[in-house]
């Protein structure tokens, strides 16, 4: 039956998984399952000599390799950890060497471009499923990998109408294999919460740092910020291209995003600009209690 | 010579301190001085009754009183550590209370509107010193104090061209004896740099938590909300009463903050929406660069 899933098996732990690009995310996963004891096959496809260098050096995998060819072929599970702008060409390449039982599945931030990129290139969704671990930092590539960076964190599928529900069940155990507790959530709310969880503050901390970087009292400005900047800042030291790529593929949620912020700004600078006390507390005192009621769960 | 500053002396050691409201900055002022060696009297003159009596409960002054008649008369310094919105009736009934050489300093964030405040209280500007330590956490009260807050933290000061010399002594001393690092500059530069650093950002976490808790997708956006969004929120749970406050008095700086933010915004905007990739770039580039170059200095 090469169309169904290899997952009718189920036990994850005799697959042979390809992670494509082992930068943070993909290394970090490599790392986690071989950690919290999978006994399977570890592939990796990766595009830089240098990152093959250091795949192979801290043994990261069983067998990586530049070509996908040596590394994709009769996999159990492809999953792709690679930046958005190159994950179509990716898929492309790898269609005609998968088996065609092979589930695919991915890490990226954006999943309705995803579901897109695979309906084209795949034809099916049958075997995809779109993923997304809510885990990251400021650092990238696989010197920063962690094996522990998925624990306890958050990793949203959006499976379409069309993807095996086995499908789903086999991604769902690498992931809690590795750590993550994992949830199952329609693509476009995904990209409506991301763009107003992760991508607008993103976008925000860019924005002001850079607003800042151009002041005529940068240097001052820098030099007197303080810990509460530095926090409100951190993730403007996130991966430029990275974020670029999201803000270029979550487009429509990224500017709905930004335009119902705007607002809520307009709002507020009237409120300030008229001196009116109370519209302002309002505006606070609202979103402190938001926050503090929910922090507990971050 | 009354109308010396008793700082002539220059030996802090033996002053006597009244500090004006015993908040956060209050407290652990007075803890910080304690704990480092301070041997002078520190009163002190609350508001409430349940902060006096916490205040006495743990000792934390020589003599605390919510009548400023028992703790500021006869003092060398008096240290205004209480909201930007009470501040100048604070000076106005502590003005016939203190002597006429008690130098006058205080802890608030906008210092255009201290100097203003104190002119029109106290004619003069001899004794006044505007300070502004750049330390604080979401938490306050007395109970949130701590003696190592201002431990390397800056602390700058705003005197003007009337303010005696020794007076700035006097307090820079008291700050240094804290663990702070004390630093001058002119007070409408650090009405400007404060609104970049701290009141913009303060007021961008307030209206995007806002923002988000008015949405319809809320509870999910909050539940799927991770790490990041945690940190570049962190401020957004600050006192609403007290940023409420800072809006009100530095308002001209905080609207040209904003303004100078939504600009690049826009710009920004129009580039995701035009799919700008290389605008993008720049300012997700530029944003990165700054903030890596500086994050040392936090």
């Amino acid at each position: 039956m090469p169309s169904e899933p290899n997952a009718n098996n189920s036990d994850i732990q005799n697959f042979k998984i390809c992670i494509v690009g082992l930068g943070l995310i993909g290394a970090s996963l490599a790392k986690a399952l071989r950690t919290n004891g999978f006994t399977g096959t570890i592939n990796a496809w990766v595009r830089s000599e240098s990152t093959l260098k250091a795949a192979v050096a801290s043994n990261i995998a069983d067998k990586v390799s530049t070509d996908p060819a040596d590394v994709a072929a009769d996999c159990d599970v492809v999953l792709l950890a690679v930046p958005m702008g190159v994950m179509r060409s990716q898929m492309e390449t790898l269609a005609p060497i998968m088996g065609a039982h092979t589930i695919v599945t991915d890490a990226g931030s954006v999943k309705s471009s995803f579901v897109e990129d695979a309906q084209a290139v795949f034809g099916s969704m049958e075997r995809i499923v779109p993923g997304h671990p809510i885990a990251g930092r400021e650092s990238s590539g696989i010197d920063a990998a962690e094996a522990e960076l998925f624990q306890s964190r958050m990793v949203l599928l959006t499976p379409t109408e069309e993807t095996n529900p086995v499908a789903v069940q086999v991604v769902t155990e690498i992931w809690t294999l590795a750590g993550a507790n994992v949830e199952t959530i329609e693509h476009e709310l995904h990209d409506n919460i991301l763009a107003a969880t992760s991508h607008l503050p993103h976008v925000l901390a860019f924005a002001l740092v850079d607003n800042l970087a151009q002041s005529k009292h940068s240097s001052e400005i820098f030099k007197f910020a303080a810990g509460g900047f530095r926090d409100f800042t951190r993730i403007a030291s996130g991966d430029p291209t990275m974020w670029r790529d999201i803000c270029l593929t979550n487009t429509d949620a990224v500017l709905a995003a930004m335009d119902s912020f705007s607002e809520n700004m307009a709002v507020l600078r009237k409120a300030v600009e008229a001196g009116e006390s109370e519209a302002i507390d309002e505006i606070f005192n609202r979103a402190k209690k938001a926050r503090d009621a929910h922090v507990h769960l971050w």
